[in-house]
């Protein structure tokens, strides 16, 4: 096996793992009897645990931020615009939900400066939905409010996803995405 | 100091140290050393870590739970009432934000009955607000939807105020709760 096929597998087997059973009581160990290494020879990839998850949690939410900004600077009304960034950050949580449990879970265990680095990213997402509903409010499409707490609000409900879909109950992702999207402009509609 | 003061702040402290920590990572010596403890005496208060953990979440949702049950069950219409439930709700977030931080992040740490004690906690909450949200659908005062994807946007959104709310921030506790019970009634209204 190649090394970045390696690296591919360690990680996929570290999230795993640490979904299961959260990342302090997983080991090294456990990780390297999942893609078939000595633990020694998991060292090579990795240095350590922590090293692990810091590099689950890079670039993971750079996919999703870029279709919520392109969503968000895209043609079409605010309300338009509102529902395609919700219907994209749905699926990006539903495509995820491994990733987005860790994620949440684990903040407090990442080093300060990968934990700045999840800080930036989560702001930025909140700012590309404020944005727009500055935007929307300003033309009378949205209700008048506080635009902080109404991103907020809509990012809740929609991470919140995480928590309760099944990926083989009875609704797909779309459905549970374009649900939300609706959802999302009617909270603020007038 | 008699047994039973000892016991809450044994249990103040382990929640304190658990939210800032996490569950694994906390130690019985550093609660023992936080209540002033040797933490031989500390196990004669509590048999384990384990144990420690399953009573903080014992009873920890009943209180909300019955004021949400009782709103839900009172006087007035459905919109009435779902704002009623949506606003105990908040408040119960927020009056008890490391509990529930703790409560949401270390689920997959308890032993299997304590459990499905909180998953038949979290079912009930469900419950009443699908309860409410049916009532309304049929009498035309709620759009027409999927009522447990309704009710799960409505806690997703509710639920998600203990990620961002600052106690010492620019907003009360009831200025959110206000503005979150309005929020619940607008994202159902036609």
């Amino acid at each position: 096996m190649r090394a970045r096929q390696r690296e591919t597998a360690i990680r996929a087997a570290a999230l795993r793992i640490f979904r299961r059973k959260g990342y302090h009581a997983a080991s090294m160990q456990e990780i390297a009897d999942a893609v078939g290494l000595y633990k020694g020879s998991l060292y090579y990839y990795v240095a350590s645990k922590e090293e692990l998850l810091v590099r689950l949690f890079e670039g993971r939410t750079e996919k999703v931020l870029a279709e919520v900004a392109a969503a968000a600077s895209g043609a079409g009304s605010p309300r338009e615009r509102l529902s395609a960034m919700a219907r994209a950050y749905v699926l990006g949580v539903l495509r995820n939900l491994d990733s987005v449990h860790v994620y949440l879970r684990e903040e407090h265990s990442l080093p300060p400066s990968a934990l700045q680095q999840v800080h930036r990213e989560q702001k930025a997402m909140r700012d590309h939905f404020e944005r727009v509903i500055v935007e929307g409010t300003s033309r009378g499409d949205f209700v008048q409010g506080d635009p902080k707490l109404a991103a907020l609000a809509l990012l809740g409900m929609c991470t919140w996803v995480h928590r309760w879909y099944r990926p083989r109950g009875r609704l797909t992702e779309s459905a549970v995405a374009d649900d939300f999207a609706e959802r999302a402009v009617r909270m603020l509609s007038p």
